[in-house]
């Protein structure tokens, strides 16, 4: 495993960005490569935050894994930073190589060197392997996840 | 309930917020009011970031509701922004009032006006009236909320 290396994506990437955010049976409705101005004017809004950016994985060159990782500071809990991570994705056709572990690795990594005392995440109800797996990382199914569509 | 109001904490609002944070039977031993300094920094943090602010309900002059309001920018979705809710609160001398209902739709009205496309929270598995709340506000419970502490 010693291959996969970290970087922070830039607009470059979008492309495989989106396609590997499709790559997926629960969201693949949900992205649209045909407007690729809505996805980059979101990762230049990105940008403007202190930190909120795209991490990626590759393995020989190749970006293999993605993930959304953001730092919130807020007050609560003793004024505790938290990173949240969104839209976790490892290409299809590198999957059972533990890339999703190191890349969750790497974030929880990146969170502790940056003062978060907390890291969170929500899953869909409909991916029980994905809450092993973050069962398996230490995570704590603590909470319920609401969302309310405002399109 | 005409008689609510709603604007943006200071700086000055913040012992006042660490109260209400504290006055809630699971969160009450997360806070500690004695080290303020870790909560003035926390807030200083917040308001470097494009829009990470405590959304305040009043009630004749006193703050009587509070939450963390974040909006956040990101590429899943087709580039939807999304709002986070955290730390919602009513001062227990004003609930029954349906404070936390305005409170809420305040929050959404603020999401929409600043271009989100989905509102999401998580709320503590013990706390079930919290989630029938939510669930009448148009909420749905579709995802499940993981933490992993780092301290």
């Amino acid at each position: 495993m010693s291959d996969i290396t970290f970087r922070m994506a830039t607009e470059a990437d979008l492309p495989t960005i989106i396609a590997m955010l499709a790559d997926d049976e629960i969201a693949e409705n949900r992205e649209n490569a045909a407007v690729p101005e809505h996805y980059r004017e979101a990762f230049a809004a990105m940008a403007k935050e202190v930190f909120n950016k795209m991490l990626l994985a590759e393995q020989g060159g190749k970006i293999v894994g993605s993930m959304q990782l953001v730092f919130i500071p807020g007050v609560s809990r003793n004024g505790t930073r938290r990173a949240l991570i969104e839209s976790v994705r490892v290409r299809s056709s590198a999957r059972g190589q533990n890339i999703g572990t190191l890349l969750m690795k790497e974030a929880i990594r990146l969170a502790k060197e940056n003062g978060c005392g907390l890291v969170q995440l929500d899953s869909d109800l409909r991916r029980p392997r994905a809450h092993l797996f973050y069962r398996r990382l230490g995570f704590v199914q603590s909470h319920a996840g609401f969302k309310k569509d405002l399109t």
